[in-house]
């Protein structure tokens, strides 16, 4: 009995479809639950008594604390749920029954478009397609998003949008470069409701250090584009994703639209909870430290990872070796489906194929996202294995 | 120097404009903030890790415990964020742009009709204002919502939803009749996708007694309209308003149809506040002697306000007294706009006039909203004498 034939008749049951984070990893923020008692100051710096109805932007601590995740000014943040992703839901959303800033809404437009960095995050493109947004392709060139062609679509004024996740881009672990970020500021795209959403998932997700990218709201505000870019954020893979905070950075115009319509959904959100994340991490310093654990132990399985690949399928497939984020992006020419199938068989649960695509098409069937966090080291031996040998048995 | 001139030239400055929880109410809750902490066991009743991702319509413990608070059954519960007004909202806003159950979205319709029970909330009115649905008063008679007009204007397929509040109703303090329920149970309304929004909002706020009202999504489900109903709730009151969960009641069809939307919108809500919730409120016996600590308190203001009204504006004015909520209703004939004016002037922010009635337009002048939850007794007896001493001066 060869491997293969072992996995076949022994599966494994693994699933490593999802990017969320172990036990250990969220072992990491279990002290935050102690940190707001029954004997805090619920009175906050604003003056304000937090377990009681108010401040629809969030409280100042925890727009302080999402200024140093995002790199950003604190005047410029929304503090809003638990997760960024329901922030991006409702931006679209309202653009579509009420417009942004002002626009014509998108639900009285013929056509809706959406550039779309691809490979890039299902859920993203799963919101645009729920709203019926023709999604676009643009590919990386080299590490950074085809600009050229971004430049070139944003011509079209029913181009009213894209998806970014600009540092260990969600799967290829790619950081946008300093130049690329640069050119997303000058965009001149015809549509006044045109905006960038930028998605900075994974921005102090770092595996070696801690190096941040250039705020883009400054940037667009240099260039005469303030209104240009939603940046988000979330404590979801910092603390619990089961009950983390989420947070956009906008410019004035912006928040100030953005406040007109979220005062008639919600009086506000969870300041507890934003006072209790505040309260864990009282610095940067305490932040990146409590980041530099989630590295160490983010980097063991990794690092296993590109070695193993780097032995058994080096002449095989091509992957990257991030510096950041929650994936590996592993890539087989045309061979993507079979192996997420194969593997199925095996008892381990892969992304499905064409995730991380728009309409779940991977044009050239090329793409498989590893989202090694949820396992121990043990798991993750074996998944690699299965893996590996699917890849060299289809060769 | 009359009392009026006193107040006028010396102001009071005392805001009972808001429904919202004093310190002292929200003190009840503290001991909730101790009962999670890092050596909780994380690992719930459905067996998963509260602290990661999943569990889009929230955990077991939760939809066991807002199972007691809307008197139905747990498995009808959906958790949401800590808000139910943002519950709503969403579900409003997925009716535009998606539809109800399969229904023609109602961006696509030429006109949408809304029910509002008045005096009603003025947070309801503001989200059908917010989408430009055509709001239509229903008045109260003897206690109850004029059901005779509701099943008359239900016939009218743009008729699509009505706000109510069952139980203490905001501001008329009113619980609607076993028989009024009834009614609303076997309403035939026109359109498929017609929904009535029953806001329990208060429905464990009692000031005397629990007592519960019928359940009405199993009332509409014995009588054959098992989707017609959404319930809501949250513990804004109860324990937290600033870190409280929300949830909503609804039929398993509601809930699928629900589920599909909001599972674009996010991965799941908070479930470590909403499993700190279910271990503060062990069971129905813990829950209920929480609230009579919460009528206790409420009580004190409430009796003040009654007899000081009965002893001051008697041949002046009306009012109700409630047997829970959150509101005294008082009613003064063509006069409220001068006296919402004149207490500002003394110091006294109410409620702005016709904030009880959409489009803001109290048809006769009435209605005053008095809320007496925030003050402590020495603010509230001045705030009443504010008052009294107003409506005297206008006779």
């Amino acid at each position: 009995m060869n491997k293969l034939e072992y996995y076949l008749s022994h599966p494994v049951n693994i699933n490593m479809a999802r990017g969320i984070p172990s036990s250990e990893l969220l072992d990491l923020s279990n002290d935050m639950l102690d940190v707001l008692t029954s004997k805090t100051n619920f009175i906050n710096h604003d003056n304000i008594d937090i377990r009681n109805y108010g401040s629809l932007d969030g409280i100042k601590e925890a727009k302080h604390l999402f200024a140093e995740i995002l790199n950003t000014n604190e005047d410029n943040i929304f503090i809003g749920g638990n997760s960024s992703l329901n922030l991006m839901f409702d931006l679209i959303s309202k653009s579509f029954t009420h417009g942004v800033c002002g626009n014509t809404p998108w639900s009285k437009l013929d056509k809706v478009k959406w550039l779309c960095i691809v490979p890039g995050y299902d859920r993203h493109f799963a919101i645009t397609e729920y709203f019926g947004i023709e999604m676009i392709n643009i590919p990386f060139v080299n590490g950074d998003p085809d600009m050229d062609l971004i430049e070139e679509y944003i011509k079209d004024e029913s181009i009213k949008g894209i998806w970014s996740v600009p540092q260990y881009s969600n799967p290829t672990g790619d950081t946008y470069s300093k130049k690329c970020i640069e050119r997303f500021a000058k965009l001149k795209p015809a549509a006044k409701d045109f905006r960038i959403y930028w998605d900075n998932a994974y921005g102090i997700h770092y595996l070696d250090k801690y190096e941040p990218i250039d705020d883009l709201l400054s940037l667009c505000d240099k260039n005469g584009n303030p209104d240009m870019v939603y940046m988000f954020a979330s404590t979801s893979k910092i603390t619990f994703a089961g009950g983390g905070i989420a947070a956009l950075a906008a410019s004035k115009n912006n928040l100030e639209d953005i406040s007109n319509h979220f005062k008639r959904q919600t009086i506000g959100h969870d300041k507890l909870n934003q006072l209790r994340h505040a309260l864990f991490f009282k610095d940067k310093e305490a932040l990146l430290k409590h980041m530099d654990k989630h590295a160490e132990i983010l980097k063991k399985n990794f690092d296993y990872i590109e070695s193993a690949f780097e032995k058994e399928i080096k002449d095989l497939a091509t992957w990257n070796n991030p510096k950041g984020g929650y994936f590996i992006c592993l890539k087989v020419d045309h061979k993507a489906k079979e192996v997420i199938e194969l593997c199925k068989k095996c008892g381990l649960t892969l992304t499905d194929v064409g995730s991380c695509f728009p309409y779940h098409k991977d044009p050239a069937n090329s793409y498989i996202r590893i989202a090694p966090t949820s396992l121990n080291e043990e798991k993750c031996k074996v998944a690699v294995e299965v893996i590996t040998t699917v890849i060299k048995s289809l060769k």
